[in-house]
Parts: C-alpha cells; structure tokens; sequence
C-alpha cells in the first residue's frame, strides 16, 4: 500500500507538473500573439541557452535573448497568429521538456505576408516552484541539397 | 537532518543519471561516427517523435526512424567524423533533456566535402531502469530574408 501512495503521489505532481508547465506554454502563445516582450522575458530562466530559427548557432542568457525577441517583434506589423499544434510534455519533479508545432501567420513589417510552420522545443526546470524555460530549440527543416530553408511544409 | 538526507539523496541520484545519460550520448556519437544503425537505433523508444534537420517537419516512431538514419548513412563515404561540444544535461528521476552543439565533417558520396555545425537536443525518458530518446530535435539556423541554411556558422 505503500509503495502505491508513493505512485500514486508522483502520479499526481506528475499531472500537476504539466498542467503548470502546459500554462507556461500558454503564455509564450500569448506573449508571441501580443508581441509582449515582459511577458515572453518572464517564462525564461536567467542561465537559458537558445538554439534560435535564425542564427548565431545559440544564444545564451536572457539579456542576449530580450534583444532576440525584441528583433523578431520588429519584423511583423500587428498582431501575430500563432496556433501551437501536437503539443506533448513530458515533467518529472524538477525538470521537465516539451515539444510542439508552431503555425505562424502574420504580415511583416515591409507588407509582405508570412505563412509557415516550425518546430519548437523547450527544455524546463522548477526554479523557486517556478517553471522556467531553461533551453529552447526553434527550427524550419532545410534541404541539404539546394542549401533552401523548406517553408511550405505542412503537418 | 532528514531533510538534508534527502536531498543529498536526490542529488546522488540526479548525478548518476546525468553519468548514464552522457554515455548514452557517446554511444549516439560512436554509432554516427561508425554508421552502426543497430547501435543507434538502441537508443530510441519506440514513441519516438522527432524533428529532423531535412523535411518532414516530425518523424513519428522508430521504424520510420531507422529508415532516416539509413538514408543519412547512405549519403556519406567512410567514416563521419562527429564532435560534441558544449554538451549540457539536465537529469531528474526519470526525466531528463540535453543539448549540444555537433560539428560534422566528412566526405559525402559524391566525393563532395561536408563540414558544418548543427544544434541537437534530446528528450529522455528512463523506461524499465534505461535511459532512451523519446525526443530529437536537430537542426541549422537559416536566413529568413534569403531563405537558405546558414552551414558556415562556427560556435
């Protein structure tokens, strides 16, 4: 009976886990949609190591990656439609991943209308019974042969 | 004193998996570098859902899986030369996730020189007492304004 309620008790923080981290990943959506560069900034840990869709091959810290975010926002003119797709969590007690397809559509600064789909992965630990993203992989796959990012592929 | 007992416990423990977990991460090394699909292949759990640096935007499922690494060995001569740098993992009970950066250099089939740098993070499970890739996420930054993979970036 014992070893049950153990189970059943980390069954539980378990579900728990990824109901916060689940609301964590809520708020990136809401933060990307509104281009809320304080709300984005809050869900990352200060130690966070980027591995962005564009380059430098990764970004480390949080100072650097306000400065990455703030970039991005400046390319897009309104609003930002963002619809996460296939989103699976995987939380333990303390560290958690997750990993999800994003839909972005939205109209760039210079009129022209963006429409793709990339892949996303976050890497989470619980700092201070906070769940923060303590890595993040961002991606469109490539073709290797004519050297092109692939944007027009679909789930 | 019991608290203190914990904890020094749970850190053994996150230790011990962070050791386990870095030689399931040489032996992903050996089998790219020797082109040992069987090798490789042992490392994956069968829910693998993975993103890859060339198209589909997922791969779901190790069948599938085995068929990419297959294709990814066909196109090189010889053996890969496969370096990890910057390698962080972070471990708890039965979750963990990892990224690096790889540098790859080698010979493609047709004679052609390989030689870039690509990002790559795990998601870890510990399943029957082993740890295995429940998911990948390879990729290279690339120029969203030109449209094409960034190959000669260097860390």
């Amino acid at each position: 009976m014992l070893a049950l309620g153990n189970y059943a008790q980390a069954r539980k923080r378990r579900v728990n886990n990824e109901v916060l981290i689940r609301r964590q990943i809520e708020k990136f959506v809401t933060a990307f949609r509104t281009r809320d560069l304080n709300l984005m900034m809050s869900l990352y840990a200060p130690g966070l190591v980027a591995f962005d869709i564009v380059p430098p091959l990764q970004d480390a810290g949080t100072d650097n990656y306000r400065k990455v975010w703030a970039e991005i926002f400046k390319h897009f003119r309104g609003p930002i439609d963002i619809a996460s797709h296939d989103l699976d969590i995987m939380a333990d007690y303390n560290v958690a991943f997750s990993y999800q397809l994003i839909h972005v559509q939205a109209t760039m600064t210079g009129g022209q209308k963006a429409d793709f789909w990339e892949r996303m992965t976050f890497g989470f630990r619980k700092l201070n019974g906070k769940w923060l993203i303590t890595h993040e992989h961002v991606s469109v796959p490539v073709n290797l042969k004519t050297g092109k990012a692939v944007l027009d592929l679909k789930p």
